[in-house]
């Protein structure tokens, strides 16, 4: 039979590919017209394609459209709305999102409306919900895994494996909870990109302009919850991967500090037990409120262990410690780095928060001349090193798939230093290098967090909002945070402006995007809430507060 | 000058030893006698030195014998009495039992009385204690750091160390929280043996019965403790550390999970960074009432962060999470392991406590037949192969010391099946293998403790009671625990009789201890209550009522 396998790696990705376009129904596809007219209209959200497209009822507009998660949970468990019309509703949207920005890997839209109508019978019959989640729709990033549904993570080499045989668990823990699985989200080719490209399921785009790279890892994450085909996402994040795809698609994100959402049972490309930053798993969303509702659920009084054993059996806190009853915050600002400079758009949403925050009462402290342990260069180089020992080159190669453009440019940090470890080194020597590095970073920060009573420290996202394709380069602003565990949320805030900042500015190394004011114009900004390690409930807390503060003192 | 300093270690060696000597103050000292009487009398509890050295007032006696820690804080916090004289109690005590039985490394007897006229002048003045543990004398082990105290931990080439410049994490928390310290305790050398002895300080002896060991490495605590030199003493557990020596020695002790007691600004001889097994920091005590009064004081609303930046920022949970609020407990006991084999008395006092669980309406669950990675002998295995990591030969080897007994002994798990990482392999291909066991281990135990819905599991604290010097082995019945990083408490219960088990028994291999009733005699026997991950308030709550149903049902 070998004669009659495929040859190459194309017709594997073929035959793939075929399977998942198969899987749409053929009344949620869009008209040739309307993929014509979506081509070529790169601002997508601004032409309101499932409004346009017909395709989604009145009702099911209003249900993707207006509605916060937990305000969806509300109507479900009062039978105001059933879990098959917003399930419905969100399969729908996400169909025709997959149709123009390619956000999505797996679907399984007949599964989930038959659990939807699982439970719509159950809340009949008993008269109460089955969980805190009962009936609503959950996107997740393709690494999950889903029971008989398959988890490649965009490696051709990964389209032999078999469906998966067992939930992840936080995916069993969903389930429990009342969520309905659907669909699952696109990523980059070894998730260790911030472009969601893969030679399987393609490019995801921006959907407020599909010249813009929708981010990485969880970029199928953040476009469809953009495209509001998913009111509610899981992504992860090593070096940024749900902050990034967040901040370039104008949604809330949030990085909780690892473990304490299972992160067990995925599938991945990465080395194992080598020692080096950890991914944490959390929330992508419309509000802070429901990325506290993702956080808020799955943890909740400290059985996530009993899933999977690497979650943290630690409660959630609905009060958080350490917080000042009186709602007014120390914010630390975070200095630009001198070999990380802010684009004009994200320095000015910066500085426009930091005023609003003033005028809310807060009390705004600048950090900076701290030293170099504590610089966004220096966790840089350290993440960087500790990266090189994941590559997944054997598993690319394995398939004869080229790399993605995103990772073939490898962009780095080390031009802005020397490195953490010293080349040459043996690799005991080195791993204690990176370790007492990792140390400093520790201290250095506690120190300051210490001495300056700070409650948050409030820094941008990333140096620029989302850039052309293949562009985004390292993950500076974010990366920083994964190197101290410490739990960052992203808050969108702004749009750039050709108008308000005309000037382009050139970066010095090509490791880092350029600011193009034609290019970004209109994408989305954002700032970056962070506290330390396991102040979780403290961070979503603060950036609650500062997200009010933002939408009263801080308008455009 | 070279000339005049010491040509080698012995004499290096001498004038530290004198330089202890001299800081105990002459009124404390034992007679010749009393000591030549102490030297005779193995059995020195029963023979009662600080009463009958006369050392000691009445009320002092009273102070070091009658009272838990939490009782003693009433009082002070009440003006019953004061820090003087509980510190005074405390350090003469302490002195004395230093001078039968080696137990202390640093003593700072004028800084503590310093420190407690402070505190009874602040509480006057004030009309309030100063923090929770206001006025208590809590005992360290040496390899904490007190400000202006040398920190050796019994390596003869750490004898050229400055006195600390800096409190460890833990120390300036203690002292904020009221504390007053006075001696550090005495350890193995390259604390990985469970025979404190060391080159500089010399032997710990077992307060029980002075021809057994105290165990180790915390043995200095745990004899100190036992002698009521110290009520509530902390010290640290990597593979027993804190637990051999409870156990040894006929006290509570309690190894929490990693970094819920910070654990930072240790001195330590160990190689950092590379993987493997982590120590912790926790409490030794006469009860769970003070073992708790530890935690809870320091992990309190989860700030010790800010004194370590390892500490894991969680709040102590007053009533812990996932309690059966009927205090009904399902326990599962481990099956003894056939490499492993438990000593009679050990044995017994099990299976008089499972009795006893029973008739107090507990349901006991027999665990066993799992699969190998559940074994103690697998865990052992993996913790043997990665402390092969960080043998501590160079700083031995730099002063020319030799090795003690235990230590070139080198008590090895690896006759009870196959390597787990096989020699052989590159470092990246060993850690990967580790790692992959490890995972193991912690999936068997979690679905373990899942299927059978378990509350805690009951356990032996090791194979044996304290034996002769040198001869404690393999710590087995410890490690799996650290390997696995469960909370775990040892509750003494019972003691080894060569009535009731008259025969010796002989193991299979020379890294474990053979009993021997004539030797082992009255030694404490012990059980160990344990706790997933995280679960350090519901161990220590499973721990004080398993505690409370032995004293009404299993009396002996």
């Amino acid at each position: 039979m070998a004669s009659e396998s495929p040859s190459n790696w194309q017709d594997l990705v073929a035959i793939k590919r075929h399977e998942c376009e198969q899987k749409i129904p053929s009344d949620w596809r869009l008209s040739a017209d309307q993929l014509a007219f979506a081509q070529e209209s790169p601002r997508l959200l601004d032409i309101d394609l499932p409004r346009r497209s017909g395709l989604l009822s009145e009702i099911e507009l209003d249900i993707t459209e207006n509605y916060t998660a937990s305000q969806l949970l509300v109507k479900l468990a009062s039978g105001q709305t059933s879990s098959l019309a917003v399930t419905t509703a969100f399969c729908k949207r996400a169909a025709i999102a997959q149709q123009v920005i390619s956000c999505l890997t797996e679907t399984f839209f007949p599964q989930a409306l038959e659990r939807a109508k699982y439970l719509d019978e159950y809340l009949q019959r008993e008269g109460k919900p089955i969980g805190p989640l009962h009936g609503l729709p959950i996107s997740l990033k393709d690494s999950f895994c889903v029971e008989g549904v398959q988890t490649t993570i965009g490696f051709v080499a990964f389209l032999e494996n078999e469906p998966a045989k067992k939930n992840s668990g936080l995916v069993s823990m969903l389930l429990e909870l009342g969520a309905v699985l659907y669909v699952k989200t696109n990523i980059p080719q070894t998730m260790m990109t911030a472009d969601s490209e893969n030679n399987i399921f393609g490019r995801t785009l921006n959907p407020h302009n599909t010249i813009l790279g929708a981010g990485g890892s969880s970029g199928g994450e953040g476009a469809l919850v953009a495209f509001r085909g998913s009111v509610l996402g899981v992504g992860t994040d090593i070096a940024g991967s749900i902050r990034i795809p967040a901040l370039c698609c104008g949604v809330y994100g949030f990085k909780p500090t690892n473990d304490r959402i299972p992160f067990g049972g995925q599938v991945s490309g990465a080395v194992k037990g080598i020692p080096g930053l950890s991914p944490a798993a959390g929330p992508l969303a419309h509000s802070i409120a429901d990325l506290k509702l993702l956080m808020s659920s799955v943890v909740a009084d400290g059985q996530a262990w009993k899933y999977d054993f690497s979650a943290v059996g630690v409660p959630w806190q609905a009060v958080p410690s350490g917080i000042n009853a009186s709602g007014s915050l120390t914010i630390g600002v975070l200095a630009e780095d001198k070999y990380f400079l802010l684009h004009p758009p994200v320095k000015r949403a910066l500085e426009r928060a930091v005023e609003a925050l003033k005028r809310a009462g807060h009390r705004i402290i600048r950090l900076g001349g701290e030293d170099e342990a504590q610089s966004l260069a220096y966790a840089s180089r350290l993440a960087f090193q500790y990266f090189t020992y994941g590559p997944q080159k054997a598993i690319i190669e394995a398939s004869g798939e080229p790399k993605i453009t995103s990772l073939a440019k490898n962009a780095s940090p080390m031009g802005s230093g020397p490195p953490i470890a010293q080349q040459g080194l043996g690799p005991f020597e080195s791993i204690l290098a990176l370790h007492e590095a990792r140390l400093r970073i520790h201290e250095a920060w506690r120190q300051t967090w210490v001495d300056q009573k700070l409650d948050v420290v409030l820094a941008p996202g990333a140096q620029s909002t989302a850039v052309a394709h293949d562009m985004y380069g390292w993950p500076s602003y974010t990366v920083l945070w994964n190197v101290l565990d410490y739990p960052a949320c992203i808050i969108p805030y702004g749009k750039a402006s050709k108008e308000l900042d005309p000037e382009p500015m050139k970066t010095a190394d090509d490791a880092q995007p350029d600011y193009r004011p034609d290019e970004v114009d209109g994408a989305p900004c954002a700032i970056q809430v962070v506290t330390p390690r396991f102040q979780d409930e403290k961070c979503l807390w603060a950036a609650d507060i500062i997200d009010r503060a933002l939408a009263v003192y801080g308008k455009e």
